[in-house]
């Protein structure tokens, strides 16, 4: 296995894992999935066609956006790792969208037989589970190889369906913006993996690991995309008042942590000026905080409340907290997802809790048992004389404080899973068969890229110098 | 109050005042504003839940890109001065999307008790309304604190709310792009406060003040982006076929001026070549041309000859208006907000109030009375007549004159409003305590952003020669 | 008619061409074409509105986005050509746009009196139409003049019209994506007319031909947004439960294309990395190869599986083939538009053949009548009988391999007319009044655009040499 003066070169059969990853995907799907009946010609008679509605289909391109452009760009801050950064999202996230489909799908046959079936409704949930590896590739950014990222991903959202479901059908936990089952599960999951790769020498600055002019520009293309569309992203699993109320509360949440997160970069920094990291994430920590309780009734005042806070939080933890984990936990953190996503969204569990403890029948009226189905009688007779008003399904008798205590449960379960996982993972992928970049090779799209300019550079330089400098700088 | 030798420094003091301003969001938030009925829980049974329709569910993700990513890609053209186009785009839209969320509220409130309802139609009026500052914003770029700029859209939110409510409510003024009500009264106004800026030397080109290849690309992503969703801008307000109408038109007028700026700028530019600043901008004079009667029945060759007279007259300003301005009024306007939203808002006054004057029943059917409520008779009687076939409600009894005259008293008052208030804000916003760029730091990064480059740069040359060239160029 | 040192000098004469052009569409939309029914105030009464559903409104906006966005920053790579690139791709697309809805408009008029409609589906249809010159250019990109491209693309557009009538209404062709109407064709026909093109030198590298490391991530933007709506494109066209599973085939096979492109390019590179190219092209060739399919019952698995072939062969076409052609047949291909378009593009008629040839009722129900009109039967009693569970028309009785023939027969007919029409046009294009490029001026921005940056470079070496540098970083 020969090595380069940039990178380490990978063998073809390294190479051709690729290829059998997507042939295995092909037998999976093969076997286990189908059109659902929405998406199928032949059952165009049987099944009235539920159109989805305008909700939905308006939802999905902006989630899509989201993963590819949101993550994708919000990552290309690094100044010689912009061409991994949205190439490798690309393709992570295009084989494990595939694979999140097989995970929803072996889910849905462990408790039916026949296929699983396909709908525009899968693919929107296959895009939200991808969030959580792209979350843990933030943590990890410069340091993998892909295999180590896809390999990664996979364990990863095989535990995510699993720590989903069980918060969803046992403890019948709401979380409308995956707060904590992307949120705080990517983040702590991706830190603990990072923990298993440590850090070799003494903590310092990687002469790479930093932005310049123009790379901090393409990254606000990711920003303001993720801004914009969160929105859309912790409403996309509601529907009509509930989901216009995720709407507003996101929309107002994002913006106070916006404001709050120039402000406090403003404090924080040298000669109060803003710094481009600080922009660049914690603007966003807003719609993480707001996420489990987006669709609760928390008042708009409650919304601003809770995203300055997480504003605050967030830029406080790119200032002090990253540095000290790196020092005392020996965890780095590249583009600091502990600040954006996982304080948040631990801070949006705790608020979630907090809301659904307050939830009351005369705040919210039927649509109480729409929001928090365990909190419905379980007595059929109950349950009769309110669906004649109201569609409501028989729950758990539970309490607002039970609620609260289930949603509480789900957000320690959560980081356990995430960090015990995690640091599994952390392990696996560090097998030799993976590969593996060493430490001067951090951060350096050398060591994925055949990088264009190298070449012509060295012919220009030979050429002229005359010409040369304008060229640069281009 | 130290100052470094990059930019103002501020006092911590100074950088409070975005918390206070938060805060009072908060407080006011809190006081006058919940939940519409759309977006309540508590309202599921007693109000029938309105599920927007497809159209508008649709039109805010697009008019919410055309803010923060139309606005902000826009105004990076300038070389030094991108991550303040794109970064201070985002603060000061994130603030004043709560505060024209909050003069709405007030509107409300001055007519209704309890608290104003937030829908997602709120928000999307309050997206709408946040354009007029920013294109305030475009004629002041690189030339002010952000506390200017933000204190400034305050005071320009709330003349804006007023003088929108005195066009719609007692003028009822049909603008159904908000050209008069935004490009209007956002670009005479943002000049009115830089004409009070003033140009303390004589006109000279700030060494800054221009573009460079790589940022001329990123300015071209905000303007693609404001091209593709103007129909939907200009459709946002509108219903059934009058929206699809509205997005016939504004596709044709803004194709049309597009050819015709570029016809235009290999007209005027050396060599008949083509000059990015008017590509950037002139392309879109067309929507805002046809904004006011989006809605109307200027037929397709209609909208397209608006939209091509706004390309030409646009280009022509950059070429030989705006130096003149310049120099004979005295008044700087960075981005050219006059040639690409006040001449051609001026125009689409204009042919908003041609197109009224115009409209016949014979043409409109009984829609006229939907799209110019005024035109209606005032009499019951009559009105109940149509309502037997179409929902109508009481006018004014207005002649097609009388609707024109409106229209142009509309433009004229906007104009005027615009002027003054924005004069006497010039005046505000120059107050000590909001800070002042001095003018040889103009059009620079470096007043308000830590950039990254600056350190390693120095580092980098310190240590090696060969090795800081390609760096560089990255 | 004089020279400049950069680029071809246009005389305003040439230039007014574009305002002519730009004045006869007045002309002929005025005379052709008015509101249809869904957009006119007039038919309010008469006509019951038809919604647009959600699908469509929704559909539309991201069509849009990809036209522009999309293939305008795809071709940004060349790394001096990126404002051609994307502003070209502005005008062209512009001007076409409308040329597209008058084709279509004088279409209707051979059938029907009167005028011709405008609705959203007559600019959705647009902006399809128009991807078919932008593919061409794709092949001409840097090598011609903007008057070269825009009479190609008006020719083209009438030949696309035609032939896409042929096929759809004569031969009833099924291609729900347009992978033969509009990809097959606009690839072949841009690479027939570059052939008339052809080398004048010996095949060499031009030194402008190449890619640097910004203007590599730049052309990612467009990548990933055509990545991103290509479900949107491949379902525009269709309803229910047709469109939710051409949404869900072409995710899956474009996700395999982009897998398996990643797969091939690490195998056929230096050092088993990964080249952009391939990235930014290959990726996408899945949403080619799934178009004409798109609709059909192929299952998951058939998608992933023609998606994958689609990646790999792509791929293998920029590495082995595109040079062959250069040598052989001495076509120049700027973008690789047989790579990404022309291969992809023929295996999905291919395919689509394929699954037209396997289509029985017994997998489809009845909707087989609805996906493929020409396989009803054309008796009116057993259209009849049908019809009392199923809305169908009735058809020509086809058989399913009649249907095959058909396809097959289509996707030759649009090979030839495409390359029999493009050579013509090649010659058309190259006659003096168009204007040329010297080669040496190939993929250079000089030739189009006054460029900002040399002038400021030039003052800044007068000035100082110490400050120089760190300006020409940014």
């Amino acid at each position: 296995m020969g090595k380069g003066m940039y990178g380490p070169c990978k063998t073809t059969a390294e190479v051709l894992t690729l290829f059998t990853l997507q042939i295995i995907i092909f037998v999976l799907m093969g076997t286990l999935m189908t059109y659902g009946p929405q998406a199928n010609a032949k059952m165009s008679r049987e099944y009235i066609v539920q159109l989805p509605n305008a909700g939905d289909i308006q939802v999905y391109p902006n989630v899509h956006v989201m993963i590819w452009v949101g993550f994708g760009f919000l990552m290309t801050f690094l100044r010689k790792y912009g061409q991994s950064a949205v190439g490798l999202t690309f393709l992570v996230a295009a084989i494990l969208v595939q694979v999140a489909i097989l995970c929803q799908g072996v889910l849905y046959l462990t408790e039916n037989s026949g296929k699983a079936p396909l709908s525009l409704l899968s693919l929107l949930s296959a895009d939200v589970a991808v969030a959580a590896p792209l979350i843990s590739m933030g943590a990890l950014l410069g340091k993998t190889t892909y295999m180590q990222l896809i390999c990664m991903g996979i364990i990863e959202l095989i535990v995510y369906t699993i720590n989903k479901h069980i918060g969803e059908k046992y403890f019948v936990a709401v979380d409308a913006g995956d707060s904590m089952y992307v949120h705080v599960f990517g983040a702590y999951f991706g830190l603990a993996v990072s923990f298993v790769f440590g850090l070799r020498n003494k903590p310092k600055n990687h002469h790479l690991e930093g932005a310049n002019y123009q790379s901090d520009i393409f990254a606000m293309i990711g920003t303001i995309f993720l801004w914009l569309f969160w929105p859309s992203f912790n409403s996309a699993s509601l529907h009509g008042d509930d989901q216009q109320r995720a709407i507003i509360n996101t929309l107002l949440s994002i913006s106070a942590s916006c404001v709050m997160a120039f402000a406090t970069s403003a404090v924080v920094s040298k000669d109060n000026k803003f710094n481009m990291v600080h922009i660049q994430n914690s603007t966003l920590a807003g719609g993480v905080a707001v996420g489990t309780a987006a669709g609760m009734m928390c008042e708009p005042v409650g919304a601003l409340v809770i995203g300055a806070i997480a504003g605050v939080l967030s830029v406080l933890g790119y200032k002090y907290l990253t540095p000290l984990i790196q020092k005392v936990l020996k965890i780095h953190d590249t583009c600091g997802v502990h600040n954006l996503h996982g304080m948040p969204g631990v801070l949006a569990g705790l608020f979630g809790a907090l809301m659904a403890g307050l939830a009351t029948i005369e705040q919210y009226d039927y649509s109480l048992y729409e929001i928090f189905p365990a909190r419905a009688s379980s007595s059929m007779r109950t349950v009769n004389e309110i669906r004649a008003e109201y569609p409501v399904n028989p729950g758990q008798d539970r309490t607002a404080s039970g609620q609260a205590g289930y949603q509480l449960l789900t957000l320690l379960v959560t980081l356990l899973v995430a960090i015990i996982t995690g640091i599994i993972t952390g392990y696996i992928i560090n097998l030799p068969i993976f590969g593996t970049v060493p430490e001067e090779q951090y951060f350096d799209d050398a060591v994925n890229w055949e990088l264009e300019e190298e070449e012509h550079e060295v012919k220009h330089k030979e050429q002229t110098n005359i010409e040369q400098l304008p060229m640069g700088h281009i």
